[in-house]
Parts: C-alpha cells; structure tokens; sequence
C-alpha cells in the first residue's frame, strides 16, 4: 500500500471499537498453571480468593475457557473518553533509519495516567463498585499503575488507597500529586499504618521500601477494613484480559488497512501489555490461522525470561500472595537500579511464560544505555518521548528496522508504545550526564536467588 | 443530535485537515495597529524586522490581506504526526454537572511539547531551515514554548539555543531535560554569555531572572550570531496565522456534525491559542455570516485585557523590542507569584487588543485558586490533566455551563484546552496544601505602571 492510503496515524471509529476482552487462554492447549495456596500447595479456590479480589475478577481469574468477556457499557463509555488509542505509522522513523521495514506502533501514553495501565484499572475498580464495595487498595512503584488507578476511582466515586514505594514517594513527588489530584490517598510504604509496616520498619529502621513490602500493606489493608478488596495493575491473567483491549484494537486497525505485520514486540515486565498486544495475534497463531514472530524485550538487569526459570514462586516478597507458576529470578531478587520502575519485577505472568516455554514466543535482554539512545532517537523523530519501560520495545523494534536495510528485506514491524516519560526525567537527565547504570547480574549471584525458590509443583 | 451520532472525540481524517492557515487580518475592518520603531517611531519595515526574524515570517508578520497562505508540505507531514487534535464531547463533564449545555473542547495537549506551541514552532524551525540557517535562539518561561522548538528543530536538525529565566530552570529541572533529550542547548537567564546578561548579573548579583531578560538575551545571540535568527512563540501576528490551524480543525470538526457554538472560550496570554481558536468563527462574524461570544480568561493577577489599557508598548521590560498598540499593564509590570507561566505577559497580542477594543470580543480574569478547583474537578471526570494556563479556559466554561443549568440554556460551549499539567505539579501541590496565593493588584499599584507607558501612537 502507498503512503497515500495509509495515515500517519489510525484511528479506529467508536463502531469498530473492540465490545469484548478477548482471552487467550481459551485457546491455549496447554492452560497457565494455576495460582497455588501456599499453605495447602493447592489450587486457589473462588473463595480462598474472594478475600482479596473482587467476585467478579476472581471469576475472570479462573476462567481457562470463555473465549470473550463482554466489555460492561460503563467500562465502553470511559473507554471512549481516551481510546480508541492510534495505531501509528512511522513514516519519519522509517526515513531516518533508511530501512525498507514498515514500522508501527500502538500509543498508548495519550491519557493523564500516561499508559496503558487504564485499560485495566477501568475494569477493576468497576467491578469493586458493581460488587458495592467502598474502595479499592494497591501498591505502586513508579506510579503508572497508581496513578491510572487513582483516575478510574475518581471516575466512579471509589475510595482509593495507594502505598507507594518510599523511595519512589519521595523521589517522585509528582506522580504522588497527581494521585491527590485524583482523590486518593497516597501512604510511602512501609507505613506505620498496617501490621506488617510496623514490623518492617521497626526490623529494619530508615528502610525505604519495596514493591514486595507494598504490596503486603495494601493486602492487608483490603483484607482487615471493610468494604475493601485489593487490586493489581499486572501478571494476573485478569489484567491480561483487560489489556487485550489494545491487541482487538491494533488488530482491527490491522486489518482495516491490510497490514500485516510480520514481528510483533512489546516490553515485558509483569506482561501485561505484551500479553494484551499479542493476545489475537498470538490466537491466530494457535488457532493454525496465521503466524507471527513475538519479542518479548526485557532489562538485562532483570532478565526473567531470558535468564529465570520455569517454576513455582511467590509473586511478592513478602511472600502473603498466592504461589504462581512462572518464569522467575527469585521473589527475593533485587535487580540494580534501572529507571524502567515497570520493569523491575522478578517474575512473568504465567501466560506469556507458558507461551514462552512452548517456544510460542522469543524473548531478548537489552542493556539501559542502549535502551536510552533508542528512546532518544526516537523521540527526536517521532515526536514523542517515551517511558523507559516503552523504550525497550523501541530498542528491539531499531535493531529489527536496521537489520532489514543490511537485508533488504521489508518487513513489517509493530511495537507497543506503552506509555510516555514525563515523570521518568531524573532517568533522561542521568543518561544526559552519562551516569546509567548498566549492571547485569553475574550467573553466581541469580544462583543464589534461584536456590531460594519454594519447592513446589 | 443524539449521543448516538456525536462520538466522544471527533477527529478529521488526514484529508479533512486544513491545509492552509487562516489570516484573519484579512477580513478585520479596522486592521491590528503596526509595531513601531521605538527610534523613530515609525512602523518596522521589512528590512529591519529582517535583522531578527526569518524572512518569510516577516512577510506573513506584515501582511493584512492575504487571507490564507498554504502550509508547506513539510510542515503539513509534521502536522501529520500528532494532528489533527480531538474535538472531545465532554459528555461525563455535562453529567455531573446535571446541565443542559454542549461543552465541547479542542484538546491540544496530545504531543510531548505538551501544548499548542508546536503549531507555530515547527513553522518558525521550517522557515528558518527554508532560510539556509543553523539555528535559531528562543526565551521560554514556564516551558511549554522552549520545549516545543526544541522538538521542531530537532526534526528538522535546527540548532536550538534557549534562554529559559533562572527560577524557572533551577524549580523545573524536568522541563529543562525535556529540551536537552530534543538536543536543545538551554542557558539559565540572566547568563554571563551576552553583553545584556552580564550587564543584569552584575547590576542585580543573585537575580533569578524575568522572561524580559531572557528576551532581551536571546535577540542579542540571534543578531550577534552568524545564521541564526529569534523566532518568539506568542503575540506576534505571525504567531495567530499559524495556531489559526487550531480554529480551522475545530470549525471543521463543527461543520461536520453539525455543531453551532454559542459561545468561544479560550485562555489568554499573549493571545496565540485563543487567537488561533476562534480565528475562523471569528472571521464569519466580521463577514456577517454568523454570530458567536468570544470570551478571553486571564488570570486576576495579570489581567491585560480587564484593567489594563489599549496603548503602545514595549514587548519586553529590557525594551528591546519593537513597540506594539495593545492592551497592556505597562512592560515593567510583574504578576504576584502565579502558576500560568503562560499567562504571566503584560500585555496581548494586537490583533486580539484590536477586537477586544472593537467589542467583538469580552473578557474575564479568574482568581487562581477558582481556576484549580476547576482543573481538578475537570481532570476527575473528563481523565485529563489541564495545564493551568488551559484551566482559567476550563473555570469559566464550568461557570457558563451551571449558569445554563440554571437557566435551563443549552447552550453549545466550545473551549480550548491548550495543554496538560505533567510539569505543573508543584502549582497543584501548593492547591492541595492550601498555599495558593490569589493576589490581584490594587489599583493603585496598576497605575504606577500605566504612567510609565511610552508617549507614543
């Protein structure tokens, strides 16, 4: 097709806007290993995770076999204040490189929470709402998911409780105002509000926190207020039908222009935009209706894919979450500092590693440095500056572009743009100076992580 | 028109997008008064405004009555890349506040420079480059205008040197990143590299700086400098001619659904998105074809229009620039401390004063701590973070709008939402804690101001 015929940037019309999640695991011969209780070493009941979830989501959990989810009307109408998200041609990348590939990209940073963690946050605090719950409890690391979670509770008149990272809360003062911006209250963690907080911090004083410490406060707090559940912006195969929403559209934009892309690549840290991106093209590709190359790109400070193994482990560090299977470092693995926060989580949802492991799907480290020239090169073309976490998938989608112009081959590339930097600027000024930490883990030390690993199914 | 046939966001196909811009000089009776010499007291010639600015926007500075000049093909693919902009329905806005009125708003902050500057920047980088020159010196405030050049010239690898004023740089060290990932040199202002700044530092040891300096000091580099010119991103007409593509999306957008707005509502600085706005709407008043309300928002502690007076001036405080006829507070008048960086000019632009002046237009100035009550009751519906510069816009809609539900009106209310507030969050930390300041100037502190105005004109 000619420039002519296809526009910079695709927007579907409200009519064609995907109706229906789409779940991959009804198509998927081999399922996900379940979530185990730990205590029992047994699958987690509706019950047993009742507690924590929402009643609606915990079916949506466990459901192996529902092809589709219909999108409630109320969840379509916030949809349509931010999406349908452009399908974008990137005809100046293209040019600037000099290379025969068509490249695209699905954007999805056009809203306040600056990703595409409000495809998901949307659905969860709708169905806390719809169960008639008050509020909502989560943890956030660099804020993306707080933040997008904070807008939907402001939308639906939900109470919303957020521990934030210490370190991130006070290094982040504006991701922590933008959450106030929307109602919610913003705890550094560890707090000396919960149990656990109060151990933490009297164990180890001066502490500046976790992901895994958050998260074990927000459990907790949903579990002992009432009216409260807790929520999770990734690795949860709910999450993954929520973000499936990018895929249908990305697809659907695909589709309506005859584009078809031959390699499909998406950063990956708990997956679940990979997982939402790839979801109907990865279907196809089960179904035996087509095929497609997928890269899953990841830090080489936190390779789980890459260097982690296939196994049971905890998702959190605390260790109070349900076991999952997954490829994994070690719940207690802590990766050297990398300014891609969304990316710093030792495990993968058990869908994309299930995929990965059947050889579905391929998967690449790639150094930060590397990772920050590609953000800025594209940035200065395309007129967009993207997340660190985003910019991993721009470093794979560059390699891919340039090895095509040694070839010649013309191939079509398309890469999830998951959202944008403008809370990342301390990480785009250390680049600047030359100060980025490029540490990869030594073979010695993820054993060390890898010994610790529940040994379990 | 139904829910049903109006969609949340109308964007135009590539092929509906303007591709010219609209010179509304051409249909105004009585034409915007010429910039005078302050040597002689003579209008500029081409010749000497030449010394400054690049050739072909000194033609489109000084042209009354070309009614539309065609936007070069490399400016229209650039445009390509994050236009046209949504004309977004604000259907969840109109439900919480239980109004009948349309409120519709032209979102402009849906590009990384976050604002509209980018119109009007990418065409000065355009012009520029078109010249055969290296680059070109700007000044930038709060830093919408310096990030937005930034991005233009590095699309078009355009030197770009910006003077940002000192307190703006040290208090957003984020903004300043931004424009050095575009590869952008930015200098604090007052600097020791010109004969100006070092006159300033000297005079005044530990200044922080004001947007006149930074003026006064990037013209001395552009004239000083081989190849270089100063390109400005507000009040000029030149600057109006290019946001005009704003307006013309907008009408079209209208056009297309049929939409007919009562009332215009945009914020005012030095003018360029409100003028950019209701250009086209505007044009079919003056023609007779139509009739709407035009409404210009500043901020009460800087209001130009409502209490300042219709006379010459200079641009800037180092008075260094031509003089221009406008409504003014006089070029030494500083704003009490105000979070609308973009708000803080003296005086507005002279195509606006003229229509303000004619009665074509009104005006209303808004206390600060009102307009972000407005911002966040806007962002907690419509998901949007608002600029502060783009609430005072989003404040007196929100007025208009419970008005018509009091007086069961439906109205059609279109306003202008130029950006978003991502590098704005100290203002809505200091809104949050109660420290907003809501100072207005006495009238007699204005008038200390007004008797030092030139004798000119």
């Amino acid at each position: 097709m000619s420039k002519e015929t296809i526009p910079y940037k695709i927007y579907l019309n409200e009519s064609e806007m995907p109706t229906q999640w789409y779940n991959l695991r009804a198509d998927m011969k081999i399922k996900p290993a379940p979530l185990l209780n730990p205590g029992t070493g047994k699958p987690m009941t509706a019950e047993e995770l009742g507690v924590v979830f929402c009643s609606d989501l915990v079916q949506q959990e466990l459901d192996n076999d529902t092809k589709y989810f219909a999108i409630p009307d109320e969840i379509l109408s916030f949809y349509k204040m931010y999406r349908p998200s452009p399908l974008v041609r990137a005809y100046c990348l293209e040019e600037k490189l000099k290379t025969p590939a068509k490249i695209y990209y699905k954007f999805e940073g056009n809203n306040t929470s600056g990703s595409h963690k409000l495809n998901s946050a949307i659905a969860q605090a709708y169905y806390a709402k719809k169960q008639g719950l008050k509020g909502v409890t989560t943890e956030t690391g660099a804020g993306q998911w707080g933040t997008a979670l904070s807008m939907a509770c402001a939308y639906l008149g939900l109470d919303c409780k957020v521990f934030m990272v210490k370190c991130s809360y006070e290094q982040k003062p504006f991701r922590r105002e933008v959450m106030r911006t929307y109602g919610a209250s913003v705890t550094p963690s560890p707090s000396m509000e919960t149990e656990v907080g109060r151990r933490i911090n009297q164990a180890h004083p001066g502490t500046t926190g976790s992901l895994g410490c958050a998260i074990s406060e927000a459990v907790e707090v949903a579990v002992k207020s009432e009216g409260y559940r807790y929520v999770l912006g990734s690795v949860l195969n709910q999450v993954l039908l929520h973000q499936s929403v990018i895929g249908l559209e990305a697809k659907a934009a695909c589709d309506k222009y005859g584009i078809k892309p031959d390699l499909i690549i998406g950063c990956a840290g708990g997956g679940s935009n990979l997982g939402g991106l790839i979801a109907p093209f990865m279907g196809e590709k089960l179904r035996g209706e087509a095929d497609y190359r997928f890269i899953a790109v990841e830090p080489a400070s936190c390779p789980s894919f890459t260097r982690g193994i296939y196994a049971y482990d905890f998702c959190d560090t605390g260790m109070v979450c349900p076991l999952a299977k997954m490829y994994t470092l070690g719940s207690d693995f802590i990766p050297s500092p990398n300014h891609a926060g969304g990316l710093r989580f030792h495990g993968m949802s058990s869908i994309l590693s299930e995929l990965y492991d059947e050889g579905l799907m391929e998967a690449r480290a790639v150094k930060q440095t590397d990772v920050f020239d590609a953000a800025e090169y594209f940035a200065r073309c395309e007129g967009i500056l993207p997340a660190p976490e985003s910019s991993h998938a721009i470093r794979v989608a560059l390699d891919e572009a340039i090895k095509c112009r040694e070839t010649g081959e013309e191939k079509t590339i398309l890469f999830g743009l998951t959202g944008t930097g403008y809370f990342d600027m301390v990480a785009y000024e250390k680049y600047h100076d030359g100060k980025m930490d490029d540490y990869i883990p030594t073979d010695e030390e993820l054993a060390v992580y890898r010994a610790k690993l529940p040994k379990i199914g």
